[in-house]
């Protein structure tokens, strides 16, 4: 599955305000790619257990890396069904009543199974995606099979790759309003009277 | 409760970093009170559900808005253990070997029940502090209670102030190490003649 080329199943399913549900995968795609940090989600027992973690979007997967030990392993290795969720917030939208101030954001949710990624070349394929994302530029060469090898098993190792294999993909996006976007000053007052004097120049070029 | 000063439960249990564990509760509120996103985990059977949200921390609890139908609703209705996590990404720690490469952040986690709150009083608080949290300056008067009440309760309305009690709180931060963070253009062969050149100057002024 991690060596073909892989199809995002980007679904509408599940989101309540149908009118917020991105359908363009190439919004989604850029999203997944670019979010430094991602939230992963898991159940334990009757508790859910949310850790926010740097990641790879790589071949239709979100990649991790971390402890083998903790409290997120041994989660990951009894309750493999898992949640991703990442949010890019982009501001508020102010209003003069109160109960209309929002905010403009772009959200997605990864929904699938986690499982410890086994294989060494796809462990060093997704370890060395990630450098690329976070230190762009700063290695001469690409990450090395042996050195992951070392990395991930060798004696005393406590460190595993994970891949999370996205079944369904939801996406959200509330785009700002630009002229209503909140910053320190503006006021509610500035904008009950720039509507009156919006009106006003209305009724007067009628 | 929500009316009476609170303490704040911060607790290094369940920390696999001890020393990673912040203990110091003034950092942490500083982080509660200035993060402009959390992630509300819930459990929905057994698969766990992420979602992003503006949020205030108010009182020892997490203050939360939204609809009272749909998903999120459904699952605060039927299964309230929830976690709340938020996490404040300071940038890519750059080391010449790749397995060295890290995150520094901060971070925390709030684990507690959420309920709807009904008592108009607490409800208007809480929008009022989030609306000085999100949009500070911008409205003349303080929020007033009957505004919310046909926000929260008046026909029609769809949408709920919830409350996340803060049980406890965990916490942990992997400082900046100011003189390793990545930056564009940054190098692992510039950072490794740095280190020889360093040496050479320890040696010559030993």
């Amino acid at each position: 599955m991690a060596w073909r080329d892989y199809i995002l199943n980007l679904t509408v399913e599940g989101i309540r305000k149908q009118n917020l549900a991105i359908t363009d995968t190439k919004v989604v795609e850029h999203l997944l790619r670019t979010a430094r940090v991602g939230f992963l989600g898991l159940v334990d027992g009757d508790e859910p257990y949310v850790v926010p973690l740097n990641f790879v979007w790589h071949r239709g997967a979100v990649y991790i890396h971390g402890a083998v030990h903790g409290r997120k392993a041994s989660l990951l290795a009894s309750s493999p069904k898992a949640t991703f969720t990442i949010a890019d917030e982009r501001g508020t939208i102010a209003h003069p009543v109160p109960a209309k101030t929002d905010t403009a954001y772009l959200s997605a949710m990864v929904f699938g199974r986690v499982s410890l990624v086994e294989d060494l070349r796809e462990a060093t394929e997704a370890l060395d995606a990630m450098l690329t994302k976070y230190v762009p530029g700063y290695y001469e060469k690409p990450l090395q099979s042996g050195h992951v090898e070392s990395y991930v098993s060798g004696a005393g190792s406590h460190v595993g790759v994970y891949r999370l294999q996205a079944e369904r993909v939801t996406a959200k996006q509330n785009a700002e309003d630009m002229g209503m976007m909140y910053y320190p000053g503006r006021t509610q007052r500035a904008d009950l009277r720039e509507t009156v004097d919006n009106k006003r120049t209305v009724e007067q070029s009628v």
